[in-house]
């Protein structure tokens, strides 16, 4: 029997951030595996210091497997994936694609796309990054004109962390994107994601219940 | 007997990159394994338009291994690692470290790193990530303090991501670091580093012939 997974969240966040904070792509990843998962916490309130030995980044989700500790959600998804045929396939090529696309949509539209969130919303005017943005997006858009899925012709862990990265609400809102916008729409309707989504939501709406009560 | 691997990039490029192209990152990695591999390329000339079919970004490297093709210079590293105990432990802990610190290159120091790079060469005087940069790169001087190797006490794919990304001049002359220096030198002067750097370099400088010659 398989030991029961630790997804590692933030105890409470304030409210914008609800809804994205990564451990969701852990929860999502083991709803959509059958994977058996615990949700423990860290303090937000410390995550600018070295808030555990095993992040020095300060962030969350890391995952839990046993003797096993990962931190990176691009890493425990990864992991995850090594132990669900759902969420990558067992044949060379199918795998192959698969950790391809995981890997594009951290190194190849998350290292713009964020920090160009970054940058919009701390208010700068002139975005350096705007037109790095508008072409990766612009290449996803013609990747997804032609196909339903990133990998293997099916669901994988790559669409998954890509529509992750893109439901984004500045980045959806960012242009025409009409294949782009049907794949997320697609992406953010399945059951296990729908269940991730809610369950981080009441996670930390339970929080602020708990706040008011000890008036921490 | 395993198929040679083929490590596609660009048939030629201008000086500046020379030496940092990235498929330097999978050159280095099968030289490290001691895995047989072909360069071949692909026209850097045609890089914005989609180069190939399976690289909808127009980037290199992408590796060969048989039937599987697979993008990206992350994802072509964890594939050679999976073939290589040099790269990666076999067990799962020194796995997951090593998975981990391969992400947090990417997707923590990367993520940054790379348009902060890119802000302060395209002449923004005011770069709006230049905070989020410092906190990143002191973050990883503190782990680097305590320790030679990111993961399972020994070289591995980590570090070699991890250097590569570290060695951007910018991004070293940036800041004082000693233990970050440090770890970068180490790492650059390994054999395997200076092989593929020196192969890298020669592969460009042979393609300036050419073009001389036949007046391309």
């Amino acid at each position: 029997m398989a030991d029961k997974l630790t997804i590692w969240t933030y105890d409470w966040v304030p409210p914008g951030p609800r809804g994205f904070v990564r451990d969701i792509r852990l929860r999502w990843a083991a709803e959509e595996a059958g994977l058996a998962y615990d949700v423990r916490t860290v303090p937000f309130g410390d995550r600018t210091t070295d808030h555990l030995d095993n992040q020095p980044f300060g962030q969350v989700p890391f995952l839990e497997d046993g003797n096993v500790r990962i931190f990176e959600s691009g890493a425990g998804l990864l992991h995850m994936a090594r132990k669900s045929e759902k969420l990558m396939p067992r044949d060379a090529s199918g795998a192959a694609e698969t950790l391809q696309w995981v890997i594009a949509a951290l190194n190849s539209i998350e290292i713009v796309s964020v920090p160009w969130w970054f940058l919009e919303v701390s208010g700068h005017e002139d975005n350096g990054l705007a037109e790095w943005m508008e072409m990766r997006l612009a290449q996803l858009e013609a990747v997804l004109s032609e196909r339903d899925w990133l990998a293997a012709n099916r669901f994988t862990a790559a669409d998954l962390i890509m529509a992750d990265v893109l439901r984004v609400s500045k980045v959806r809102a960012h242009g025409e994107r009409p294949a782009t916008e049907a794949y997320v729409a697609r992406l953010t309707a399945r059951p296990a994601f729908l269940k991730a989504y809610s369950d981080q939501i009441a996670h930390f709406a339970a929080a602020d219940i708990e706040r008011q009560t000890t008036g921490d």
